[in-house]
């Protein structure tokens, strides 16, 4: 066994030659990243600044915070979740890795769509698990299917499952959600939700795999509807049978999560009205790139349910998506993300758009997108 | 292989009945655990303040502390560190997972000295990695040896050095640490660092392993000298040759550290002043407690050259040290940490001091416990 090579975003690469352009004085329109540009909301911010003037603060666990997380399971998806069930993390990556480490071993084999969010892969791969890819096309929305995971050989230790998906926006529909956590309850597969884009819909809301399966492991975090992307703050629910093995994990190898973080957490989950127009406006984003894909001649998109994505098949006019993100950006000052990042197999003929930035940065973009893609050569 | 089983530290029981005893009124010292009991330093949480107001942040690198953290390394220790060398973490127990995961892979043994930090071993095992424990008597001060490390067979693959240590706080001269990396540099053996407490020194300061040997990993973090532990935010410094594998792994399993923690971070360089301020009141709170170790009827204890710590033999009134600990807050109200968190053979009977609280907390402490020591029956 030797020490495995992980790779790194190219969306990195992309955004560091955005700046690059940025510095030297170039108009960037940054779409490559999953992340809001608008702040925390506005409350969580006074909590923030009214914790830093007055109290020092120490290594600490929230237990407040923990409750109302457990509380959020009940109001929103009916899911009975113990307060002591929730682990806080420094974000939904650290989650993985303590799902993962609470749940499998190395040499163990763990299923996941293909395209998808490419730390899950190298995160099993830096933990000498095996990452079965599971090829979703355009035919399933990019998603999982029951059928699909049914015909796993042989049968995988654990699933990854993602809705709304990132690349894609793509939500597993309700009952195709049942029937995948059917097949995984009949094969002992156990299962790692990531349900980080929750809260933002545009159809119908996602649900939490906590509805149906009890036993699952779900991710989450204050990243993406919650608007606080850096400052690094998610949380694992575990089952019962699991709490101490992922506590464990948890202060060994990450000790807690920011307190500032904390507290400006628990305020979040009061700042609905706000972060509900921070959705208004990703709905109008969504609707003014969908209506300028067919103009940028794109029209094998996958219907971006949720999240603030879209994927779009770009190959009749490439079949090297980092190089064409890269004159994307040069000649437009455009920064998108390559869907080399999220399929290693399929995704040089794919692109990321990433709709989580002001309205007036969108039109702005459509109209600089528009004019290049029509005059991009066709394969 | 199976999911191994991981110990929780026992310090966070401790501390809990101290918060359940404080809830209920009692006036409790807490010296359980190993964190500054002061804020972050003023001018830090004044830019912390500033940023908040002004900027809604986004996942962030940043390029000045990791060039500000290079250049500490030639300021203090007149070895050359590249900025592209700092990986920034949320904190240094991630730190210690990025090293770890980037160096060594499951199976593989990593030596490191007992008594030590418990997360070391804990995390080493939920890694799959195998904790190769070198027995540190107080004839060696706790610390390894140059002898100790060749006498390891077969050859481990890794060794990690602490020093100042915890619970020791014990330092490693200069001459034993340049002979300990040559017999690592002789053997092969890969070198993990824990310099968290480097800064914090009551006689002459630790040297950096990276002045002797530029192939080994360094933990650092914000926590401990730098007074902003809840904060979570720390370092790795990796040899050149292992940068693209600890960048990619950070990436993957942890995205970034808190935006606002690496601005604060940045300036709390600048406030040295505040600092010393505070090593000087570790050095009062260290002398009060050595003074009155004997009265304790405490004669064995590990020397303490830095940290903040005091590791007591306590043979002579238990052997059962978390039951010491636990009685002593509940008859005293003074939290402690029992050895058997850092030393699974010989911990129980150890306990450790942590002093990082305000001087008049420990003269309430000195004042309590001497009584209360010279009040137990002997073994």
């Amino acid at each position: 066994m030797t020490v495995p090579d992980i790779d790194q975003f190219h969306a990195i690469a992309i955004s560091s030659l955005a700046h690059k352009l940025a510095a030297e004085g170039r108009s960037i329109i940054h779409m490559e990243f999953g992340q809001p540009s608008t702040g925390a909301p506005q409350k969580a911010i006074e909590r923030a600044q009214h914790i830093l003037a007055t109290d020092p603060m120490g290594y600490w666990e929230s237990q407040p915070l923990k409750e109302r997380i457990a509380r959020h399971y009940q109001d929103m998806y009916g899911a009975t979740v113990q307060a002591d069930q929730v682990i806080l993390t420094c974000g939904a990556s650290p989650a993985l890795v303590l799902a993962l480490t609470s749940s499998f071993v190395p040499g163990q084999r763990v299923a996941l769509a293909r395209p998808g969010y490419v730390a899950y892969r190298n995160t099993l791969r830096a933990l000498h698990m095996e990452a079965i890819e599971i090829e979703c096309g355009e035919a399933e929305r990019f998603q999982l299917t029951a059928d699909a995971v049914a015909a796993i050989e042989p049968v995988p230790d654990g699933l990854i499952i993602a809705s709304p998906a990132n690349p894609t926006g793509t939500i597993l529909g309700d009952e195709e959600l049942k029937a995948i956590l059917k097949v995984c309850r009949d094969r002992g597969i156990r299962v790692v939700s990531d349900e980080i884009y929750h809260g933002l819909s545009y159809g119908d809301p996602a649900h939490s795999v906590l509805e149906y399966e009890p036993s699952a492991m779900v991710v989450n975090s204050f990243s993406k509807y919650f608007s606080m992307a850096p400052w690094r703050l998610g949380w694992l629910v575990v089952p019962t049978d699991r709490i101490d093995a992922a506590r464990a994990r948890m202060g060994n190898l990450f000790l807690t999560p920011s307190a500032l973080s904390q507290h400006a957490g628990l305020v979040a989950f009061d700042c609905v009205d706000e972060l509900e127009r921070h959705l208004d406006t990703y709905r109008r984003n969504r609707d003014l790139l969908l209506e300028a894909m067919p103009e940028m001649g794109l029209t094998h998109i996958a219907p971006p349910d949720g999240a603030f994505y879209i994927y779009a098949d770009i190959s009749y006019l490439t079949d090297d998506s980092l190089a064409f993100c890269r004159r994307l950006l040069l000649e437009t000052g455009v920064a998108t993300a390559p869907g080399v990042d999220f399929d290693p197999v399929n995704g040089n003929r794919f692109m990321r758009f990433s709709f989580a930035v002001s309205t007036d940065r969108i039109e702005e973009a459509v109209r600089r997108m528009v004019p290049w893609f029509a005059a991009q050569p066709r394969r």
